[in-house]
């Protein structure tokens, strides 16, 4: 008997007739004699009616008002989906996330979980009730109710498991698990059994949007196993089928596996690049710069700096497309004359692909056999950078699906024959 | 500088435009140097949606998680009132009524309150704060939702004032007060400025429908000032208007103000009469009529039973129209027999009119001037019922209007020329 966390989305939980199928499943796993506890999202479209609501009262609704409306959509999933439990023969309750209480800060719509009292959960499982609890939410301290921000869902359902000592955090979602690569660019992209969670980290922030980057975070802090598998399966799907689907996201590696020296490729498309031109070498230079386009509250990615030579270097970043126009006039406007930089540079149409792997620290010759194949693709690499488990480069946007193809080619992450 | 409660329904707040209105409308009192605590219904439509939603999911759902689901309505509505009154440059904030905490029993989807933390409340106006407080909500011992039941937002207002020791609880609704009797029926129908809590709880009983009843009797045990108002007037209603505006129920007899001997006509359509003839004189024959119809869950309205002759008598009392089959078929398959009654007879096509006051206590004559009254339009009484400020008759329906205009015109209840 295992005691498992299951998280359903918002697309699984869309409508009466997904609710009941989302019941049957939670059933199943729990008629084999599992523990489990449901987090579920709010039904699918139902978040942004909510805030399309407020906004037609208030253009930037106040935050912690905007949370007790938004929160409303989460609470009435917990309600239908223990009316389901119910209704197939099992005993279910549902709990918002101050009735739990999951603690967190003030942070009004992006708040962090600081503790969960599991105690009623616990005792709900001794009696043999399937807790059915409300994603997104939580209470602060002076019992305000506080929303986690897009995709929080996700992050309530590991700090529960973290806070149950769950065996496994099941999360249901649209997609079958973790795949080398989006498969509608490579269609012999291959779903992979198991990523550690630094893999995953990388994956999800490059821009595999399977799971919300903070749950990986706090299932990486609180070593939750984590599984990310599909809510499209038949309900009665056999148990054992199941429980082995998806991608398995590991906290350790497995010493008894061999570590595929990459495990995928990521992308990010519509990214643009801006290169601020002989910069007088000294200290407070990048702070200048990337303070002036982040009061403009305009997100840069990756950032490169070479060693300078004379005395001048060039400061080069990335933005998203949209930002583009925004921040080079920022930069002309009020930074050029002010640090004394020759020119500002930039390119609207550029994107970036990066390999990641855990394999990649006890391997040498990695980003050479990256760089390699681009080179033999006619591919020009305008800028690079690198941690321990990722190579990241920044090429023409036009060359995106052919710099990935190669790459899941050369790396031989097809899927076997 | 007054502490008013208001309460708004769920016409008043059925659209972004419309709540728009309502924080107007607050704001020209909090503006006024009141204080002013605004309790909320949810927007019209919303809790009929939420309720098919559920019933979707199961025809007969757990009353519990019914709760959970029905009482997000109002929650929203509190959060979209809160920012459109800061729009306005107010400062509002929402609470739920688990928030408040407004206590009541478990009786889920029919809870009675049995207290209120005033505490937040109070010191929210002392820093000048508008709270928002959704209606029909409350919180058990255990931390669990629980819902009044319909029209339950009222008496949240009441309570509310009444635990604020509130100068006035004003009910905005889409009438705009109380009337000597329906003026879809007597043009001639006047507004009453004011109405005694008992005249109220006739009224209400006998079907002019402008308050919850509940909410009434709750006045009328905490001592309320309560205030029924139209929430269709412009919100720019000059404030010495709109305060005097409305029907006013008091719970004691202003001495300074002549008591009209009738305050209003009352009148119940679709009703039917079932009279158990020839039933022996002996202990217990009331419970087994009455017993085996409340068993059905028919509900019975007026009971009158005759002074025995010879050892025999006559029982006689009314149902509503929908019901009228079934109570006779049960009476005479199951209950005839037992109890020894001669014959069940039977009227589908009956109505009830009252004539209501408190000064019918000190004045005679008032229910021979009513039987009078009928009499002279030719209109026979099959039934008579009293209390101490009441009269009820029962009749054939088609004279239903007719007695109710000779009767608002004997008593001189026309409006003034």
């Amino acid at each position: 008997m295992a005691l498992i966390v299951q998280k359903y989305g918002g697309t699984s939980v869309g409508s009466a007739e997904r609710i009941k199928n989302v019941a049957r499943r939670v059933a199943k796993w729990h008629e084999a004699g599992h523990q489990v506890v449901v987090v579920v999202s709010a039904m699918s479209g139902e978040t942004n009616r909510l805030i399309a609501l407020a906004k037609e009262i208030q253009p930037q609704p106040d935050p912690r008002e905007l949370d007790v409306v938004a929160s409303t959509g989460e609470q009435v999933t917990i309600g239908l989906l223990s009316m389901a439990l119910q209704a197939l023969g099992h005993k279910a309750r549902s709990y918002t996330g101050a009735q739990i209480a999951v603690h967190t800060d003030s942070a009004f719509t992006k708040a962090r979980i600081e503790s969960i009292d599991a105690d009623k959960l616990k005792a709900d499982l001794a009696q043999g009730i399937i807790p059915v609890v409300a994603g997104f939410q939580g209470v602060d301290a002076q019992g305000n109710i506080t929303t986690l921000g897009r995709g929080g869902s996700d992050t309530s359902g590991v700090a529960l498991a973290a806070a149950l000592q769950a065996d496994e955090c099941q999360i249901y979602t649209d997609v079958d698990g973790v795949y080398t690569t989006d498969p509608r660019i490579v269609p012999e992209a291959r779903r992979l059994d198991t990523i550690t969670f630094e893999e995953m980290l990388e994956m999800a922030s490059l821009g595999s949007k399977v799971l919300q980057i903070r749950s990986v975070e706090f299932a990486g802090k609180y070593k939750v196993r984590l599984r990310v598998l599909s809510s499209l399966t038949p309900w009665d799907l056999p148990l054992e089928q199941e429980s082995r689907s998806g991608t398995l996201i590991t906290f350790e590696e497995d010493e008894n596996m061999e570590q595929a020296v990459v495990s995928g490729i990521a992308f990010a498309r519509d990214e643009a690049k801006i290169i601020v031109v002989g910069v007088p070498d000294r200290p407070g230079i990048a702070y200048q710069i990337l303070s002036a386009v982040g009061e403009a509250n305009i997100e840069v990615d990756m950032i490169l700096q070479n060693q300078s030579v004379a005395g001048f270097t060039d400061f080069t970043f990335t933005v998203g497309r949209g930002d583009y126009a925004r921040a080079l006039d920022i930069l002309k406007s009020s930074v050029q004359a002010h640090i004394g930089a020759k020119e500002i540079l930039g390119d609207p149409k550029v994107c970036k692909v990066s390999i990641v792997g855990m394999g990649m620290r006890s391997h040498a010759g990695v980003a050479s056999k990256m760089f390699r194949t681009l080179s033999e693709e006619g591919i020009n690499i305008q800028m690079i950078s690198t941690s321990e488990i990722k190579v990241s480069v920044v090429i023409e946007e036009k060359y995106m699906e052919l710099a990935v193809r190669s790459l899941h080619k050369a790396f031989d992450l097809e899927q076997s024959a």
